[in-house]
C-alpha cells in the first residue's frame, strides 16, 4: 500500500534544510482571544463544479429485494447519469479581515472533512483560518465524499481500493512500522507522537475509496474551481499537492500562495515552465518521523527538486520542517494532532509576512 | 426504477383532507431583513457517529496501475476497516433565537446537500433556518458523500444502484412522464412546475449511488444521532421519513417534531406503539402533481394512514398539501423549487404556532 498517497512524483534528491528566516516564527501567535469570538458569517452555502453528462446503454435490467420479505424491483440502470465533478462548500464572513479566501484541498481517500473538528473534538483548521478573518472553499474531489463517484468498469475505468487501518497508521506516521493493532489499547504511536491516537479509528471514519484513474477530471474541476473563486490561497494536503501546483502553472495571476501539507506529489521541474509561478509564493509544511518511512524518504525528494527549481526562477519557496524547529512528533495528518492550532497559526504567520494577504 | 424512494411502507388508504387550522399560514412569512443580516456563529464543525470496525482477511492482493505507463503497485485490500458510520456536520449560533435545534435528514439517493444552496444558486433551507435562529446539524446517512461506503460483497451484502436522469425527472415529479430528455432544451416541465429546470443537471450532480441493505445501521446511526443532540426537531425528505418516524417512537422525550417532506415510508400504525408519540408534533408537506404519479399514489396512503393513527392517539398530526392552498408547482424538491423559501416559511410558522419551539 506504500503508493497510496502518492501522486505522480518522488525522485532522488536530499531534501534541502528549512530556510534560515523562519526561525523566528512565532509559537505564541495562536490568539487565544479571537478565537472565542462569534464569527459574523454572511453566507454559508455550496455548489458542485465541472463534470459532463454520460449516457449507459445496453446495460442488463436487474431486480433488486428493497426489503427483506417483499418482491424484487426490477431496476434499469442505464440512461444519463453525471460525472467528473466536484463538491465545494464555502463560508464567506461578513466582514473578512483578509484580503484572499483559502480553498482547503484534502489528500488521498480523504475529503474536506480532513479540515473540519479534528477526530477528537477539537476546532479544525476551517474554524481557525475563518476565525482568523479569511473566507473559506472546503472541496471533496471528484470520486469522493459529497462529490459522489460512477460506476465501474462503465464510467470510471477501473474499480476503487480501500485504506486499511494499518496501512493508515503507518502512511500517516502514528506509529513506526509493525505498531498497529486491530485492538486500539495495543497500538503504540512514536514517542512524543502528537496525534490524537485514542480517535485514530474515528479518524478512520473519514476515509473513503480512492480511484487511481482519475486525476484528469480531478485536475479540470480544480482549474474550474480556481477560475470561479478567483485571487486565492491553496491550503493542501498531500497526494492533492501536485493539483494545487498545476493550479499555480496555470493560473499564477489567481493563485497567490500555495501551502503543501506534507506533499506526496509535484510536477517534475524538467516538465513545466517553472519560471510562470515566480510570483506565487510557495510554502511546505513536514512532520516528524519522515527518516523513519521507506515511503517518506522516497516521495520527499521530488518535492524538494521542484522547491529547489521555484527557488532558483525566483519564487518564495519556503519550507518548515517541524522537528529542525524542535516541534516534535507531528504526524502526516498534522491539521489533526495535538498542536494543530499552532502549525495553523505558523502558516498564517507566513501568509501575512511574506505579503501574500493584507 | 419505482421504489427509489419508497422505504419499507406505501398502503392503501386515501390521503386526508389537510387541517383547516392550517388554511391561515401565512406566505407572507418570510423575512426578508432578517435574510441579510449575518449570522453570529458560535461554532462550525462536524464528527461522524455510530459504525463498527470490520476485519478483512484471504482477499488476494492486487495491482493496480497509479499513473500511465508506470509500474503497477501492490495492494493488499485485507485488514481493519470502519464501516456503518453516518457525518453530521453543525452551525452553532453564538445566540439562537429558537429552544430547538433542527436536525435535517436527506432522502434515499442523496446527501446533506439537499438542504444547502439550491442547484440555481440561491440560499438553501440551511440557511433559511440558520438566519430564523435555529442551530442546525446536516447529516450524510451511511452509505453516502462524507459518511462513506464500504466494498461489497464482503461488507455491504449487495451492489449499489444508480438513479438514471429520466428516473429522477419523472419520480422527482419535475415534468410528467416521457417529458425527460438528453438533451436539457427538450425537457418539458410540468406547467407552473417550480422546480429551476435548467439547473436540473447541477441537482444531478449531487446524486450518490444507494444500496438497498443498509436500513439497519441507518437507523441506529439517526438513533445515536438524536441522543447526542437531544432534544431537537427533525425535517426530514422522502425516504428519510420512516428513519425520523422511528427516531421520535423510540425517544419522544428528545424528538419534539418531525416534519415531513413528502415522506416515501411511515410505519404501519399497527406494528409500533402509535400512543408514545402522543406528544411529538408532525407535520407534512405535499407538493402538486401527486396525482399524475403512479409511484406517488402509491405511496401516499401508507404515510396518511400513520398520520391518522397518530391523530387518534391524540398527537398533532398536521398535513400541508401546498395545491389545496393555491400553492401550484412544487416538486418533490420542494426545498429546491422556485418558492423553496416561503415553503420554509410555512414550516417555520407552524414549529412556532404549534409551540414546539419557543
Amino acid at each position: 500500500m506504500l503508493e497510496w498517497i502518492n501522486g505522480t512524483q518522488g525522485r532522488g534528491v536530499k531534501l534541502d534544510p528549512v530556510m534560515p528566516r523562519l526561525l523566528s516564527l512565532s509559537l505564541a501567535a495562536v490568539c487565544g482571544a479571537c478565537a472565542h469570538a462569534p464569527m459574523q458569517v454572511e453566507d454559508i452555502g455550496s455548489f458542485h463544479i465541472s463534470g459532463r453528462q454520460v449516457t449507459l446503454s445496453g446495460l442488463p435490467i436487474t431486480e433488486v429485494t428493497l426489503t427483506a420479505g417483499a418482491p424484487p424491483v426490477r431496476l434499469d440502470p442505464n440512461g444519463d447519469f453525471q460525472t467528473g465533478q466536484m463538491y465545494v462548500q464555502y463560508v464567506r464572513l461578513a466582514a473578512p479581515k483578509k484580503s484572499l479566501p483559502i480553498l482547503m484541498w484534502h489528500g488521498g481517500g480523504l475529503t474536506g472533512v480532513t479540515w473540519e473538528t479534528t477526530p477528537d473534538g477539537r476546532p479544525g483548521w476551517q474554524a481557525f483560518f475563518l476565525k482568523r478573518g479569511y473566507d473559506l472553499y472546503v472541496s471533496d474531489a471528484v470520486e469522493r465524499g459529497r462529490a459522489s463517484w460512477s460506476r465501474y468498469p462503465e464510467i470510471y475505468s477501473s474499480p476503487p481500493f480501500f485504506l486499511a487501518g494499518k496501512d493508515a497508521w503507518e502512511l500517516f506516521r502514528i506509529g513506526p512500522p509493525g505498531s498497529y493493532s486491530s485492538e486500539p489499547a495495543a497500538r503504540k504511536i512514536f514517542e512524543s507522537g502528537r496525534f490524537p491516537a485514542a480517535a485514530f479509528d474515528q479518524f478512520r471514519k473519514q476515509a473513503v475509496p480512492r480511484w487511481a484513474t482519475n486525476d484528469e477530471p480531478t485536475q479540470a474541476a480544480y482549474h474550474q474551481l480556481v477560475e470561479r473563486v478567483g485571487p486565492c490561497i491553496i491550503i493542501v494536503h498531500s497526494s492533492g499537492s501536485n493539483f494545487a501546483y498545476q493550479a499555480a502553472l496555470r493560473r499564477p495571476d489567481l493563485v497567490r500562495a500555495v501551502v503543501a501539507i506534507e506533499p506526496s506529489g509535484a510536477p517534475d521541474p524538467g516538465t513545466v515552465d517553472v519560471a510562470r509561478v515566480k510570483g506565487v509564493a510557495h510554502l511546505t509544511v513536514w512532520g516528524d518521523n519522515t527518516e523513519r518511512s521507506a515511503f517518506w524518504q522516497r516521495m520527499m525528494p521530488g518535492e524538494t527538486r521542484y522547491r529547489q527549481a521555484l527557488s532558483a526562477s525566483g519564487a518564495r519557496a519556503d519550507a518548515i520542517d517541524l522537528p529542525k524547529h524542535g516541534i516534535r512528533g507531528n504526524t502526516h495528518m498534522l491539521m489533526m494532532d495535538s498542536n494543530s492550532d499552532e502549525i495553523a497559526a505558523l502558516i498564517e504567520d507566513w501568509l501575512v509576512r511574506s505579503g501574500v494577504t493584507r
